[in-house]
């Protein structure tokens, strides 16, 4: 089985689910800078949300490149991941539009953690078929970053009941991890 | 005449079918947990949509990995295929938002039966061009999910007159039986 | 210059041209049957434009296999195909609303017609790069049915002044046409 | 490090951009021409949005082209782009709805300001990681259109203030620039 469309049908999804999410950047009816007040925190999560699915792209497109060989299982493991990343672009509309409100943050949370559990899932299946020698289990190590995503979105899910900007500074934590160069993989290929 | 970009467009045509459909599930204007109930019927449809144009990808993947010669004919078979495969974000979005109403889940019925015969009539085009002594003719045999789902549907659209649970009982049904892994075509090719 | 970006990018637009037609077959509100009734214009227009774009890109990927240069008038030249393509959903939606207007009618000839001549160009610019004596210019011969289809859109726009149902009969008579298998290219490309 | 996926997401990303802006033109309720009329600056802005990332697109091909290595900062690079890239058809509607008010041209201006930077930015890091004497570093020589852009972006976000004319001319001057063949890539690969 070749990992050719695998690639390409992922590329699709994603580079769709990446671009809705402007769609919910509703066009406003004034024309001077004070009618673009109103969606600053539509824009901010926007960002947010852009930089995540950013992360996934670029993390999925090293893991697939690393995998030399796929199956079944893996097919199905990637469509469950891309299930859940496309309900990225609702939540975060949901949240944008509210203002950030403590439930709508909790649920941010908690896409971002079945996404995170999916890509693990995804991961798990392609290094079954590749063996624990493998490039990609050796480029991986011991997944630092992320086993910490999941204990993150854990806690930020619990603190937006106490305070949203606590969840806030978790999920900007998260892609701040993510953002600072990861060269484990790209070295063990590059070798 | 190369298959490459017959699966390229097939996997943008089913990319931009299996996102679109979120486009469904509406931000809600309240900011709680309950504000989401409405959404509960939308996002099982979606859910249930999701899987089955999954596995028609899953399939149609294999199907045409497993091709070695395509012809117009086959061009033409597989645009009758995708314009089937078009009308699901209607039809999961009229059945979630109204609660999965008798008629609603008859016409999801005829939907997917038109899907179903639209696979089955690109399947015997690639085979012709195949033969049938060719790696796909061999890896379908009997080709026994193809028929049960015809049979399926049928009975699913007519038992929604009964009862639209029946339907919907059925509908799952389909979707659990092309999820047992199927090992036909895999194994066929790689021998 | 490799041809292999030109083709996806074309995919990826023409893929997503032909599927969001499909958002303007807006769910109803009622749930039985006869909800679905005022939809019946809209999936018509839906349907004959969902073939055009199926014959445009059958027509693109037998033009692209056969061609073995490009440059980058070419490249313009496509996307100014791209371009009056995508007006497609906009006139295809604007007629089916209002049941087939003339003036919707005549509209629809208008954008099919433009995107006959940006294909025409294009089809130019690509003999003009591969030279008079290559596969593609070979076979295209006379190209009967593209001179004829800038003929019967022509009549089809002034058509609609005596009768709207007379321009509905010419774009169907046009899509029968393209419809008819065109064995030229494909003969040409296997000897 | 491969760039087909690079280039690949880039183009569904970029074909996503540029079809979706088609949705801002929103079917008139009336069946006539005059119903037309008051999508005339919305079709303009639409056209020059179109034209815009045709080019965007059309320089990235080359670009990527000629590079023969990337790493993880040409993909975040690219990213970037795609995120300012994003916001246009945003921006493109605003304008087009609001008939070019001063406020909505600076603002198209900005967007396209940033573009041009974030496009400067992957430049930056293609030729860094292919070195000084690459085919692609050659080929853009002093890169004087890309200097000019960004020279005339920020004229024309002033000149909104002055009057909006003089916005939508440099707009339309910076497209004509670029559309003006520029043959130094191909030179430089051909060669």
């Amino acid at each position: 089985m070749t990992k050719g469309r695998l690639e390409a049908f992922s590329d699709g999804v994603i580079a769709i689910i990446i671009t809705i999410m402007v769609l919910e950047i509703k066009v406003p009816h004034g024309s001077d800078l004070m009618a673009l007040k109103p969606l600053i925190p539509v824009v901010i999560s926007y960002v947010l949300s852009f930089i995540y699915i950013g992360i996934y792209w670029n993390n999925h497109h090293h893991m697939l490149h690393a995998a030399e060989r796929i199956d079944g299982s893996v097919l199905w493991a990637n469509l469950y991941l891309l299930f859940w990343l496309s309900l990225i672009p609702f939540v975060t509309a949901w949240m944008g539009e509210n203002h950030f409100a403590p439930v709508t943050m909790m649920m941010y949370g908690f896409i971002m953690l079945m996404c995170a559990l999916a890509y693990y899932i995804l991961q798990t299946r392609i290094i079954a078929k590749n063996g624990k020698d493998s490039k990609l289990s050796q480029a991986l190590g011991a997944d630092f970053k992320g086993k910490a995503s999941l204990v993150l979105y854990t806690l930020a899910i619990g603190a937006a009941f106490i305070h949203e900007w606590i969840s806030a500074a978790i999920y900007v934590l998260v892609a701040v991890m993510w953002l600072i160069p990861d060269k484990r993989i790209e070295k063990v290929i590059d070798n």
